[in-house]
């Protein structure tokens, strides 16, 4: 008996010490939701909805916005496993489809990030009023780049993604109303009008990242 | 019977067309927690421990971080029904009572603002792994500043509140950990070498807000 108490409460204690430090965690496979990019210096502000499925590493995400003083409105369908994304017009019904380089990078915690910090954003003092929140930092020396993300505690939903660049400056996406789940897989099909789109020639854009992906 | 299912339908749709619109809230009247202040293009980053009490109208703040290429580390208590505050120096044991003016405004929705949105930071998809906040925006002509705030909408505890003042930039306040109630309550009462210290004679600074009086 004095055995068995004696192994419950070392497995208790080896399982809080394991709990207490947070683990990098990958985000749900699918999901939706809306982000706000902020980018060098505020001169840039684009609002994005995004639909992602990482089982068949599809992204479309359609934004609008600012870059300066130039209005940006964009619709992109990016198949990471076919390499190429479509640039959508519903206006003008034209479609291109463009190459792009890099493996798909699921929605995570990247392997070399480092935890720096876990927070609330309000309050847990009583439920439904805060939000148990992780951090990490590192860097993409590829794109001379740091990055601080920022996941929730359960269910490793994004909640912002802040990169500073060399030479570039930074740029803040935060997320939010992130639904785990697709309302609508039609999404991913390109429409009719993008059928006869040829692919473009060109030299191909990096973009392997969820987080740059969306920039 | 039928009247009183029809007594019951009417005042159940009643509640939810009040319950849906978003109404101005005030925040508990005592809270402990922390905030990040960037501001103007982020040279200034400030973290600020702050505890606040509007029952007794004082607000202890204690802040440290950089300003431009300069340190910066200040301890005040506030003292709203004083009219002044301490500026606290622990290592020189060291305080000065400097005068301010203005009443003292709660942490609370501003009663000429607007609300623009209510979003989820993280996902309602499960729970706790998101949370409710409600977005609201308006001017303040004497500061010539423009505020958007953002409040949980259960409990009403502040998430960010952002600050465009004209000629000056932009002001950011993220708040996180904050916890309802007051752990320590000694934090209002000035520490014994303050006793000696003499209300300075100056021009009294207006700091009639808390969310200015934290910038």
């Amino acid at each position: 008996m004095r055995a068995f108490l004696l192994l419950t409460l070392s497995l208790s204690v080896l399982l809080s010490v394991q709990a207490q430090k947070p683990h990098r965690c990958k985000a749900p496979p699918y999901l939706e939701g809306k982000l706000l990019v902020v980018s060098p210096e505020g001169k840039t502000a684009v609002f994005e909805r995004f639909s992602y499925d990482a089982v068949e590493q599809r992204i479309r995400v359609i934004a609008s916005g600012k870059e300066g003083t130039q209005d940006v409105f964009v619709d992109f369908l990016m198949l990471f496993r076919e390499g190429f994304y479509y640039d959508i017009n519903y206006h003008n019904k034209t479609c291109v489809k463009v190459p792009f380089s890099g493996d798909f990078i699921p929605i995570e915690i990247p392997i070399n990030a480092q935890h720096t910090a876990q927070f609330v954003i309000g309050s847990l003092s009583a439920p439904a009023q805060g939000l148990l929140v992780n951090n990490w930092v590192g860097s993409l020396p590829e794109l001379k780049a740091n990055y601080s993300l920022s996941f929730t505690e359960f269910g490793c939903i994004p909640v912002s993604a802040y990169y500073n660049v060399e030479n570039t400056g930074h740029v803040l996406s935060s997320y939010f109303d992130v639904v785990v789940g697709l309302e609508n897989p039609d999404v991913f099909i390109p429409p009719s009008f993008c059928t006869s789109a040829k692919l473009l020639e060109k030299n191909k854009d990096e973009m392997a990242d969820f987080f740059t992906a969306l920039l």
